[in-house]
């Protein structure tokens, strides 16, 4: 049994892994920006490792303190983007647990492009780059992709129970297409851009929210372009 | 004068550029669609023209009669994407002159959704691969996907002005969320799928429809899920 413990624990340390005895936190966050911004400039397959020490200011001996490979690197970007993204989520939809589901559904949208925003370059890469990663770690990491997505399909679920969303809606294709067009921020946005932040969440929330909004619903806001100028972003 | 002339058609021939001498247009419209399929399957960077030529069975020496490098292959699929993409595009929104911007937004997702499923491989990499492009090359593809997005922002414009799309849609903005949306089945569409192409066709008409509509043309409908159930794909 001891043996055992010790067998599983060994791979750990070794290379390939990420090292798990980090010196400093700090500087492992600065690490990991400073890659995402080189992957996200030059592309993960043109990328090295000495760009990404000489983007962050240091040593190429040093980075290996806190990773073995680039891939490592763009693992741990990864990992900590969707571990991030999914606190967030579930605690803004938690705040919220009151709501009708169209409520929820402008929190989700609001709080997707403000993450985006706030992780550009971490969230662009990983639609570029995820399939480069090993087969393992890219389960690990598309597991945690369809958990995010599953809650923006639940609550749509939800709605159309409430009746607040049309029973036509189909939910796998919603979330997908929801996503994407969010997701599809990452290749045309700049910022600042022509919009203020809270002009491109009121635009998206009210376009998403009328598409799949009952007709119920939309008659109670006066229509979908009154729903649509009913969602008030920034609260 | 006539120097001139013979100065500016040299190029035509000159290594780095497609070869116009193409001894077989057949044979190579099948190089290109092998190449898409090996450039989305293993990524362009990584892909080589070894590849391309075991994927459509010819000696590596007979293809550099049709190309002369990788980035020819890439250049002439999306410049061949685009420019079938447009062609089609401007040709079923022409037959539909006397329709309602609505119906022409219909038409147009419906239209975008077939190209895309007939030219997945590359449909798929020009999202991707782009980037890898010389940078006059990328300027010309960028300017022909600028044309398209154009023809979607025109039919929405169009619907504003005629009272059928919200006067309160910013038409960038929904003219690259719903492209977005639809582009975004290149991350996860399978065919065959759960959903028949009409049936898909039908979910994604409905959504982006309702997404834009006005009160009024929504109060006509019934409301946003009696409009998006108005809407029959396969015409």
């Amino acid at each position: 049994m001891s043996s055992d413990s010790r067998a599983e624990a060994a791979p750990r340390r070794r290379p390939g892994r990420p090292r798990k005895d980090q010196p400093d936190p700090e500087r492992f966050a600065e690490i990991l920006a400073g890659a995402a911004e080189v992957f996200l400039a030059r592309g993960y397959d043109a990328s090295t490792i000495q760009q990404v020490a000489d983007t962050v200011g240091m040593l190429k001996g040093s980075l290996y303190h806190y990773v073995r490979t680039k891939e490592d690197l763009l693992y741990v970007i990864l990992q900590r983007t969707y571990a991030a993204a999914l606190s967030e989520m579930r605690r803004v939809l938690e705040e919220r647990a009151g709501a009708d589901a169209l409520e929820l559904l402008a929190a989700f949208v609001e709080t997707h492009i403000r993450f985006t925003i706030a992780n550009f370059a971490a969230v662009s890469i990983q639609f570029r780059e995820l399939r480069t990663l090993s087969e393992a770690r890219r389960a690990e990491i598309t597991a945690e992709g369809d958990k995010y997505t599953a809650l923006l399909r639940d609550l749509l679920q939800r709605g159309v129970e409430e009746g607040t969303i049309g029973a036509d809606i189909d939910l796998p294709l919603a979330s997908w297409s929801i996503l994407g067009q969010l997701n599809a921020m990452t290749q045309w946005y700049r910022n600042p851009g022509r919009l203020s932040i809270d002009e491109l969440v009121a635009a998206f929330v009210g376009m998403i929210v009328s598409s799949v909004v009952s007709d119920r619903r939309s008659a109670e806001a006066g229509g979908p372009a009154s729903l649509r100028a009913s969602f008030t972003p920034g609260r």
